[in-house]
């Protein structure tokens, strides 16, 4: 936990100490619009994922727009949204360990809560919790529809333990866990349309042995920002789990999204940076470092400095390449947009957000760090 | 902040909650030690930098030791080292814009503080600022010894800068920052040994003329955990800012060390995790990715399961690759080793210190996202 907070609310932007993440308010509220725009007039349910933003003034905002509830990845991050007032969360993964199955089954009393399971002994350790807890589970079968991370075998595998799901006691089978990660930052859209069509063959071939069975398969959930019109479109998901698109980082911009109709969402995520040193005339030094942007996708972009180029980061400083006659101030302040906003959300205590140059609020990130 | 710390005192390891920041204090210790032992006989002294641990708890050990205080990069960070007791940092970074260099001087109420400087405008900042304050600052000229990032050319340019420094009335010049960030992950001992060589000549470059003037140059500062035994035998450096020997990653372990004379330090840092999905015979999936071991410098390393290999990180995941014939039972814990030790400190709130496979204490990262 940081002492001091980089800004006061009424401050300028340009008084905004640094290294700060600056949330541009009308570009946030412009991609919370233009997802909605985008799926009119298709019943699809929309609910984004909470590990992007691990703040519940985000959430709210997003389900005062429609959305049925969120996502988390961790159970202590689905605390810290239902703490904020959150009433519906989907642990978009696998819980495992006595003592998070307790935390799991204590939340689920206060907040619809599910879960997914891709392993028999996990569900048998779900009923035992819920048994316990004397309440009943919400659980899905997460597939593996093509990016090999976690995720059972679809068709017999899949089928097999939504059955033993099924036949649980405490537990309820709750549907299909079906995100396509490995999809979201293929380059071209013929990849990533291709990507989904292959997901959704896996789940149509799960489905089809519950509904042999007699088993009822109330939701297929997945979707990032890369892909989710796809999703939308195949009459296989109902509900879509896209978390970047009301950030916009470097990478999703990379991404080609011609012919894909998946619209332009706007950069609303931003770190604030000083120039520190000006030690050379084609380098200038920021004080915004790995620690303060996260550079596993890629380098940070420079946002509103024609001819500089973030080229290099180190712990503390990013190397900011200039070209030949530019020249930025010692103390010059600048945005540059972070290459992949989850972690670097992650890296901060508040959001500043900011409208039309000034200082609207600080939204705290409630979810920081929560790993457990 | 996250809602639960992973352990209690008197927990056995098994107990602990994944992810958690591991501390062993055995190879803490022997690590501590085996730095002081490398330089017996030697008169330079030790002042570790504080941006790895970020933690007073391990500063004031290091302190107990022999370190003369430590380094940090932010004056938020140096705050945090105050508040907890150790009263001497060099702030081994630039420190620009106001409201920083406000609570610069308010700090330096406080403690020992000091500074470096590598441009005209920030030296006369800082005279501003302690003028304001009614003291005087103690300030490095930070010199480009080969790393290219911030510091001002050698020779003429550093030493007009330091005379500048000398002439301002509430500033007192204090040394040479000359630390080659460059050098310390070369990976053989030649080129790094080279690389030492070289920032000497600089620095010689710079004292020479300093001592042509008559200014005195009390300390030339710099080295790290790769290259410091070159500083120590230099007779050019009179103090060592090694930060990572205490903990040891991946990416240190990379180098060969041969013929360098600098003893192998152990993994003392260790991220526990659990293996929270077995989708396929060749795939075990950890709850510990890029949120909870940073992957700028590399994939972590497994630690103490033959035939493992972390091979890909995302958010909340990580993807171990089984040999044939090997297995993990799902909820399995292990030890990965961080591939880069400081980022990851920042992602977490406390170490949690076990020896001998029992949890001793937890200590605070008090700096931990002390951005400012």
């Amino acid at each position: 936990m940081s002492y001091y907070t980089p800004a006061q609310i009424g401050m300028s932007l340009a008084e905004v100490d640094t290294p700060a993440l600056i949330l541009d308010l009308d570009a946030f509220e412009y991609n919370l619009k233009l997802l909605n725009d985008s799926l009119a007039g298709r019943s699809i349910k929309v609910r984004p994922h909470a590990k992007s933003h691990k703040c519940p003034e985000i959430a709210l905002r997003q389900m005062a727009l429609g959305a049925v509830g969120v996502c988390c990845q961790k159970v202590s991050e689905a605390e810290a949204m239902v703490d904020g007032g959150v009433n519906d969360v989907l642990i978009a993964n696998e819980v495992v360990g006595v003592a998070k199955l307790k935390r799991l089954t204590a939340l689920a009393r206060r907040a619809k809560i599910a879960v997914c399971a891709d392993h028999p002994d996990n569900v048998t350790a779900l009923d035992n919790a819920a048994r316990e807890a004397g309440l009943t589970l919400n659980v899905l079968v997460e597939v593996n529809v093509g990016a090999n991370r976690c995720g059972i075998e679809p068709g017999e595998p899949a089928f097999k333990l939504a059955q033993q799901i099924y036949n649980s006691k405490n537990l309820h089978f709750a549907g299909l866990q079906a995100y396509q990660g490995g999809a979201q930052h293929m380059r071209k859209t013929e990849e990533r349309r291709a990507a989904i069509e292959a997901a959704c063959e896996k789940v149509n071939r799960t489905t089809a042995l519950l509904a042999l069975a007699g088993i009822p398969c109330e939701r297929v959930t997945g979707a990032g920002t890369g892909t989710y019109l796809f999703e939308a479109a195949s009459k296989v998901y109902h509900e879509l789990q896209t978390g970047s698109y009301i950030f916009m980082d470097v990478d999703y911009a990379n991404n080609d999204w011609t012919e894909s109709g998946i619209p332009r969402f706007e950069h609303s995520l931003f770190v604030w940076t000083t120039v520190m040193s000006c030690p050379a005339a084609d380098r200038a030094i920021v004080d915004a470092g790995l620690k303060a942007s996260s550079i596993d996708s890629g380098m940070p972009r420079v946002f509103d400095t024609p001819g500089a180029e973030y080229i290099k980061a180190s712990d503390e400083h990013g190397v900011l390449k200039l070209d030949a006659g530019v020249s930025l101030a010692l103390g010059h302040k600048l945005k540059i947009v972070p290459g992949h906003c989850d972690p670097t959300v992650n890296l901060y205590d508040h959001f500043v957000c900011v409208r039309k140059g000034a200082v609207e609020a600080l939204w705290p990130i409630a979810a920081r760090g929560s790993l457990l």
